[in-house]
């Protein structure tokens, strides 16, 4: 069994906040990151995939087509966006980075099946101190 | 003469666009980071001072000094934060790394004269691939 | 299950060696890093929590909560500090990097635990080129 | 349970194709790695080792045992060397990062067990963006 | 005065060599850079502009048009090639660092021209150890 | 003129204080720094020569020498040390960054000379956070 891992880049906007919850409420628990005027991030989003490794190929999959998969259904929806407003399938979303993770995996994790692939993990790094990582559910 | 440089980050929220133009001409000269809905970074700046070293204390200047300089003048203010909406020193300033370099400069110029120390360069970095260097009106 | 991670740093300076041992003894084993008169490092730590997403607040705990718990029992305790002569609870023991993790890991098990989270990893990077992982005792 | 990590780093070209192939076909399927004039990289290699921490000494295994192991077996082999013509353990061996891995976890798998220690992990980097890891058949 | 920074990488084979000396001699000079069968780097470049911040678009210059001109002149032509094979503008070149900086420089000087802003500094990473800088004839 | 810039490392202990003065003092002025049983870190230093490209050999100087003049001068006597204790070159001198910057110009500047090639800065960054850029009397 091989693990393989890409690494790809977003930057965007978003905001932590209940919107049942006052502001001053929402700043109690989320902080900075409550903010009503919204603050951002370079994300670093790591996906890994496992397999075996094709024998004619040398490789588990291709990365371009990993790439490729990532670019669609990832960063082209997420990058220079407002994660809370802009990005369909994290539509009422606390934008917090383990459910960002969640909703990445959600998304991805389809399209490298039908490439008979299976998604290990997508590790999303919020900055150079935090990061997060979600294995699906199992 | 010596040079020091003190790192310190930031994460915020901006979006680059002139107000008097369409939604359509924004997104044609800036792009994506016109994007109405803001996106963010992860800001690094790089703080650098020169001066004589001191023989009695070894240092050009206390990099606590330099840190609490740059904490109060510049990270409170822009930490978490909205560029475009919630600083007082950009107010009606295009969120260009430039331009919040040079004004980054005009705030802790003068808390560092008061010191003694000469301000050398302001240096912010917005992503991993790009990053600006202002070195003050010469 | 969800994976999150809190980077810390601190600088320390430590031995590795042998109180009933020579100096040559020491040297022969542990080589530069025996020196009588210390060396040092700058340490990065990455502490692993686990868990499920708390569905209200979006996230498995507050890194702000974990960052605490760290500063309060490991960095205050080491920044700065001879990991041999200065820290309680390294008394006695071989400060290699490995000993090091589960002595911090040891330190903040339980506070962790009170807020009713799981320690999952406890990661040291001595230098660039080393570091060490541990996972409790399982 | 204790794992340690050692990076090492070598410099070499390589080339992916299959030499029953056509260039065309060899391009088609391996894109730009396909160059018949070579390409390289500056390889980064993570290798991890699992066992006891070692009651007098500290540690799971000294860490310059494991670097004599990986300069002798692995980088004195590779660095500043042709993946594909310069090394004998690659020889017929698609140069692929997964297949890389494995032949380096063959290279070192014996001498790292005859120190009574265990191979956990092969991770090599091949850029910034892309890495695999290798855990042995298992 | 503000300086602006691009940062592009590219993956590419060369080999230090005089054709008209021996292998050994090459050797005994260049070490193992003139393996004759190549190695390889992963480079990264570093092209710094300068000039005035023009008032209406915040910019020194759009840094998508500096990272199109570097992909049209550089990227595109040095990577996953050979650098002594493969490039044109390296004909005849010792594929040095320091020469791989100035033929760069040659390469994009006008483009950058064209566009009123003026090419400050060629920077080029060969490792993590090791880098050149070239800032023209002067 | 061509700028080229070799990295090294090493790790030490050190303490700034000033002897005559009360721990008290000392404490107030330097903060941690200053703590009587040490503490350290993993320097990195970036030494830039300058020169003309050698038309022969491509390079303004081999940096093999140059990394060989480094491990002589410089990282043979500071790694693994205490830089107040064990360094003979720093005897009597207050450990700052910008000293220690000094001081390993001093010891370089010659052997470099000797070469031909002219010493143009010496960096060194003593945490992520912080570093010293030192370019000789001018």
């Amino acid at each position: 069994m091989m693990y393989i891992t890409r690494r790809e880049r977003f930057t965007a906007a978003h905001r932590l906040y209940r919107p049942e919850w006052s502001d001053e409420k929402n700043t109690e628990v989320f902080g900075g990151c409550a903010n009503p005027n919204w603050h951002g991030h370079n994300y670093e989003i790591f996906v890994t995939v496992k397999g075996e490794v094709n024998e004619e190929l040398g490789y588990v999959m291709n990365l371009k087509d990993l790439s490729k998969i990532l670019k669609e259904h990832v960063i082209s929806k997420m990058d220079h966006r407002n994660l809370n407003l802009d990005v369909d399938f994290l539509k009422d979303v606390m934008t917090s980075t383990e459910n960002v993770a969640i909703k990445i995996w959600e998304q991805i994790e389809g399209p490298i099946a039908e490439l008979g692939i299976q998604l290990h993990c997508v590790k999303i790094a919020e900055t150079e101190n935090n990061y997060v990582e979600y294995y699906g559910k199992q």
